[in-house]
């Protein structure tokens, strides 16, 4: 890299970039990292791109954050603990405003969520953020999407559809009361995704995976890893209270299945299994293929990006 | 991410997906990468954008394999051993002959620079390519830019200028006899960074960093980061056959110590050290500070993206 983005990110980033695994952060031709003896590096990348996975004209510092949030849901997702994260930024223009705002986003998920930054490239062109998360396994045990057994529970963690009511507010489709409004706005930029249940979930949970693109097609890749059928109970959905309060259970419901961007894990246990704190019941694990959930035959299940 | 994307990746990239260290590819929240007792890892990222990085009429298989051999050459920069890579994949739409044709290239490359694919993500967006490295480095043992002395000599493996020839060709800026011109513009799309050489040098290189900015402008990154001058001589530079064909000797060397893209090594050995086989001596380091090279006072050292 040349001079300038040395200056840039060494400016703006690499004071976030000191952690427990961290040898060497930013500043030489690979950063290095330290595994435990017997872990395994698990590894995800995830790229968001400006007006297609956040509005316009958001906040910087909530694209920054939510950038590496849903990244390191991914990790969260296969129950590893985080090591570190690189990131890929692509910018129109070197505007020192933009880059300040949008690094204490990240500087603000890095400590929130362990990931020190050890790494990055900043290239000019149109906006584009690709945050790569580092994070170690005990040997032989991941949270993997294929263990699911018939008969097993399924889970999920915290609640779902905030964040589909939180876009829905900022897209102007929901207009709930300022209380309710900025609790769901905040859990659309700023998801927390629940990294020590992952971990917790090693020992217990049959398979997992962190729900980004909605319930029923998160659900959806569980049973098909699994070869399962899943099914979901929709009147067992969690819903906060902000969620609770709207007029149309019928659309609450609808953001819970299938708005996606809530970043909980949903994952399966053996019947019989002590339930983690925070964590609720929504179906089971049967014989079949596929995700039923009575009352939502009519839901488009994931993000379509092509 | 959604079906659709699982499609498009698993279609086109999952056949490259295996190696040595892959305990988990494509297809789960995370890919999994086994180390052995004692290595730490080295990871980087690369990312090239369309019109800024490589000609807009570039083939889509040169594309994918120059955007890989450009993030290798960090691993080689550092002495490490290549597990695996990621690739985040911005595309302005699924051209499936677009991607087919990428793919090849991004094949060929994980092959040559035994790096498989373990993990990506595909959005929609202007294309920009993001490739992040992973290896592994001997516990204790790395290349770093930091440990040149003075006394050292300063060393290159293979030709340098020749990514310069070939972009200028590519540009129309120099036509020279075919077999020169191929060769050159090979040179340009099909860089294959030195990581053998790069694992050697483990045990004897003071300093080391990969040259994709040009031998001033990198060297100048040794310099800094050792506290030390470096200072090179023109007239050591190794040019290929097809560079000591210019007409213009002068040009020739401008691209050799500034053109970048080269994807070589630029090191430092002790006084009296073994010099690997196709590497060449090119400098001296010096008390100071600072890169010197008589006769290339002009020359812009770097590129500048913003």
């Amino acid at each position: 890299m040349p001079a300038n983005e040395f200056t840039l990110i060494a400016r703006y980033f690499s004071a976030y970039g000191r952690g427990a695994a961290v040898e060497l952060g930013v500043g030489d031709d690979c950063a290095i990292l330290a595994l435990a003896p017997h872990e395994r590096l698990a590894t995800s990348v995830d790229t968001v791109v400006a007006g297609r996975h956040f509005p316009e004209e958001s906040l910087p510092e909530d694209v920054g954050f939510r950038a590496v949030a849903a990244a390191a849901s991914d990790l969260a997702g296969m129950g590893a603990r985080p090591l570190g994260m690189t990131l890929a930024l692509t910018l129109p223009e070197a505007d020192e405003l933009w880059l300040h705002s949008f690094s204490q986003g990240v500087a603000a998920a890095a400590v929130a969520l362990e990931l020190p930054l050890v790494g990055g490239d900043t290239t000019r062109g149109p906006l584009t953020i690709s945050v790569q998360v580092l994070g170690a396994l005990p040997a032989g045990k991941a949270l993997l999407r294929s263990g699911a057994q018939v008969g097993d529970g399924v889970y999920v963690s915290g609640t779902l559809g905030d964040a589909g009511g939180g876009l829905a507010i900022l897209e102007g489709r929901y207009q709930p009361e300022p209380e309710a409004a900025e609790y769901l706005e905040r859990r659309f930029f700023r998801p927390l995704p629940p990294l020590a249940l992952g971990a917790l979930l090693l020992d217990t949970a049959s398979a997992a995976i962190d729900i980004s693109d909605g319930l029923l097609a998160d659900a959806g890749h569980i049973a098909a890893a699994s070869g399962v059928r899943i099914e979901i109970d929709r009147e067992c959905l969690p819903l906060s209270a902000a969620l609770q309060a709207h007029p149309d259970r019928e659309q609450a419901l609808a953001w819970a299945l299938s708005a996606g961007d809530d970043y909980e894990l949903c994952f399966c246990l053996p019947e019989g299994s002590a339930v983690p704190r925070g964590c609720t019941r929504v179906g089971a694990v049967l014989a079949g293929a596929g995700v039923v959930c009575a009352g939502a035959e009519g839901l488009v299940r994931g993000y379509q990006h092509f």
